[in-house]
């Protein structure tokens, strides 16, 4: 996870260097129940690589069914000097552990240096990467977790406190335990109720993974009218971010973005500048992280000799 | 290759049967003397296969420096009712075979039923794709060939005699093997001399397959005018074929294109009328004839345990 956290890192500070072209992505929607898949391509030119994401998701009856996941991903990667294919990869666990990582880039970028109490709203496999990514750039003190499934939550809880030794309040309320936060994780899906702009303590940093999709939602837009708002590509947040509910409120202006975060990283922009202010980190996940995460890996198994061979061109 | 003949009939027949989606294609254009690589992605009902090919094209160092083809492709198939991946495949040589496939395909539906005499200007490996596939499905009787490169027309001729037996003429010009054609193949890299329009005897059935980008061309626009012009897609040969020039010079109009060749396949619209009719067939090349060929092969492979199998997810 250290090294997935430099390598979105990398990722984020490419982009805002003009070292990355990402095209739009390519899909096809399937007949419901079956969900969608789409192809996301990033070609960084630091590391001369192309890498092509294939993400499907939103397939409930795969598991019982056909005893495969409700959502996978694959990932090529091909070397920009020839456009060979060099690597072919599962891109689901990528996936979840660059997203974890982009949590992380963002409290270290955006948090105040005195926090130390974390609360997620949501409890399921992202809620764990957040954690997961944030306990190694600082102390976590405890976490107040909210999930409208007790099951669900009191499992986060004894997981946590397992993996990681970090307390963790199951709280009565989503408000409950959004007033404690010195970080705020959301990673719901983005279809129920939103956190309240009035339940954030001045000084929170907010986190906001689940909404990656025109129509998802996780904070009332109201907490963006006085906080300092980041995303990591202005293009992607205000279409499927969070950002996308303020803005099309006109509680913000679309100039009123205070940066894409390559360029608080890269020092163009000013982090957060008091241990009052509300800064929000609006995450829709970026093909060039899938990039810089997968040629990491790459590169680690190419050394350590882990993988299979492969001659497609005899 | 009569496999693949079928498989392309197939693929035409679905795209003009509603059964196709093919999104716009995404792509990288790298920095000179690189070329680029592209994604096109096609979902076939029929076969609930979503097929995606990488193409790659346009990097005349890579042989000597990299010890790699100057273009390559990878194609990928998932399972559309679980979006799983399913197979990994080379590309490269699918390509050369499903547009092979698409000259004979286009040969079957409207050029004339004694057709015996075939002219290729362009010796190159696509020009053999067509004769390999043509030679599936007609009794060829005489090849008349061109191409600027006297050793490349050299090495047609000796390599058609020895692998099928049909004699080859070399032609002194241009202008004379295309006046000796019942069926004229251009496959060049259409960036050289046009075949003139008065060079073109009635009843002649044109396979034109080299144009397939913008500013490409290998026919003089006036023999689209009092021709029956069809495409493999009116989408892609309006911008990227043969058709973008008559209509960018007001020859034909859009309404003049007679029919996408699935329309005739499916009996809708006419092929052929008459001995005395000029036939064009435009192919830009359609994901889904690589879907529909790829499936065909991996299939193939299934059925006699050919290939490596491997788990992603564990």
């Amino acid at each position: 996870m250290s090294e997935v956290i430099g390598a979105v890192e990398e990722a984020y500070k490419a982009f805002n260097a003009d070292q990355v072209v990402q095209p739009d992505y390519i899909g096809i929607d399937l007949h419901p129940p079956r969900g969608d898949i789409d192809f996301k391509l990033g070609y960084y030119k630091g590391n001369e690589i192309i890498s092509m994401k294939a993400s499907s998701g939103g397939f409930p009856n795969n598991p019982v069914t056909y005893g495969v996941p409700s959502g996978m991903g694959t990932i090529l990667l091909f070397d920009a000097q020839t456009c060979a294919l060099i690597c072919v990869m599962d891109g689901s666990l990528i996936t979840g552990l660059r997203t974890g990582a982009s949590g992380a880039v963002s409290v270290k970028a955006l948090a105040r240096k005195n926090a130390k109490k974390i609360t997620s709203i949501g409890t399921g496999n992202q809620a764990r990467m957040q954690i997961r990514a944030i306990n190694e750039i600082m102390r976590v003190e405890v976490i107040h977790a909210w999930d409208h499934t007790p099951e669900s939550l009191a499992k986060f809880k004894a997981d946590i406190e397992r993996e990681f030794g970090i307390p963790v309040v199951t709280a009565h309320s989503k408000q409950d335990a959004v007033e404690q936060a010195d970080i705020l994780i959301t990673t719901t899906r983005g279809k129920g109720s939103v956190v309240e702009a009035d339940w954030i303590k001045p000084g929170t940093h907010i986190v906001a993974i689940g909404t990656d999709a025109k129509g998802k939602q996780e904070l009332d837009p109201e907490v963006f009218r006085n906080a300092k708002v980041v995303v990591d590509s202005i293009l992607q947040c205000t279409e499927k971010g969070e950002t996308q509910h303020p803005l099309g409120r006109n509680i913000i202006a679309k100039d009123g973005i205070h940066a894409e975060i390559g360029e608080v990283l890269l020092g163009t922009k000013p982090g957060r500048e008091s241990d009052d202010e509300i800064t929000i980190f609006d995450s829709t996940g970026m093909a060039i992280q899938d990039n810089t995460t997968s040629t990491r890996i790459y590169r680690n198994a190419i050394e350590r000799n882990v993988g299979t061979f492969f001659e497609f061109i005899q």
